[in-house]
């Protein structure tokens, strides 16, 4: 009897090239369908909840894979994929799902990380895993507009041409918040989907509003009216600086 | 007039062959001169306070030049350091030093931490900063035989044979303090002097003690009785845990 193994991964983004499957190999998809094919001796797909780009991290993304049968138990998969994967992707837990589950389609919502290191020097073990931001960023006017981002809007303003159009650019953010964890701003957006580089558009845009480039109610603007930030005002912070934190279903 | 820089460097230890200058040019120190060199145009030496070994972090090691006059500014200093070098070394901040401080002989004490990643499974940003250690640990019996180390004692039985005799193999330790922090335990060691690969070795002595494979006593043995340790049981904690996190003066 199939069954369907579902599975949190966590990543260091840098060494790879996305989540996605790619030519030379080197995915983070591409290391997992090879330690499964290893462990099951024939070829495996791994459905991830969402594809994330090259450089950006997961502290919990979420994947399902459709197996012949249950021939190991939920621990043992765990053992048996990180002793097949680098260190630097390594399955934190598993659970055999019922058989309509899918990591991408039951999804319910997503909850992402942007860090911002604001201050001069940008420490060398927060190379990669942060947007160094050296001027000073104003905390009050980036949670004041982050706030005009929660509910549900037409996000295109906050979505990245990907070379295919998406009928449907309304999405729903429950929550948008930013915190200050010493020289380090923490920016989460907690919603039920998101548009491509969407965090990352909102990241540059908030950033902008915090270092004064864009006035009280630009985020608003730009969300009833997309065409109004001209394209030199679109900044895409950093893929670095990006961690899917968990998928919620 | 010639003058005295001293400046604090942070590194991440892992795309580095350790401090001290190296063939291959790829060591801090090496990195550091050159950066001296494009901003002086001509050659500077660096004195690092101690070599760390390649794979260990500095948060602040405290290096100097002498240089032919003070042409800069401290801050000036700084950005013109870090302009010519990797995002993986960065200067903190510089102060011009009196005619007789040396980074190395002037110190009189330094302070290491050693992580060590408690838990089955070591997450992918973790790895290459932290030793994992998967099976539980006796953080009581880490403490209790963490003090026997406290005072100034013969430290022979914690230390590698670097090819040349040390003389003297006495030193104090102020501190060893031991902390769990979620799943990392940080093990911090204050003293006025390390002995080649101290901090390792007494990490690794430390962790078997938690482990329960060398029993209560087993410190204050082998700082008694070097000999007594058979070498098989002299385990020499990886470098990437290792951080030298400040030089006192």
């Amino acid at each position: 009897m199939a069954s369907r193994l579902k599975f949190i991964v966590a990543y260091d983004g840098r060494p790879f090239a996305g989540w996605q499957s790619q030519a030379n190999g080197n995915a983070v998809q591409d290391h997992l369908e090879r330690a499964f094919a290893i462990v099951t001796k024939g070829p495996v797909r791994v459905h991830g909840a969402g594809r994330t780009d090259a450089g950006v991290h997961a502290l919990g993304q979420c994947a399902h894979v459709v197996l012949p049968a249950r021939t190991l138990q939920t621990a043992q998969w765990v053992a048996a994929l990180n002793t097949n994967l680098p260190p630097t992707i390594r399955v934190l837990r598993c659970s055999y799902a019922g058989a309509t589950f899918h990591a991408r389609f039951s999804a319910r919502g997503k909850v992402y990380r942007y860090r911002i290191w604001n201050d001069a020097i940008l420490p060398p073990l927060e190379f990669g895993r942060a947007w160094h931001v050296p001027l000073p960023l104003d905390l009050a006017a980036l949670r004041r507009e982050a706030t005009s981002l929660v509910g549900t809007h037409d996000f295109s303003g906050f979505a990245a041409n990907r070379g295919h159009r998406v009928d449907d650019t309304t999405r729903t953010l429950r929550a948008v918040t930013v915190r200050r964890r010493g020289k380090c701003l923490l920016l989460e957006c907690s919603g039920d989907g998101f548009l491509y580089k969407m965090v990352r558009l909102i990241a540059g845009a908030l950033v902008r509003c915090g270092l004064g480039k864009d006035s009280a109610g630009a985020i608003a603007l730009r969300l009833r009216n997309p065409a109004a930030t001209a394209p030199g005002a679109r900044l895409v912070a950093p893929a670095e600086g990006l961690f899917l934190v968990r998928v919620r279903y």
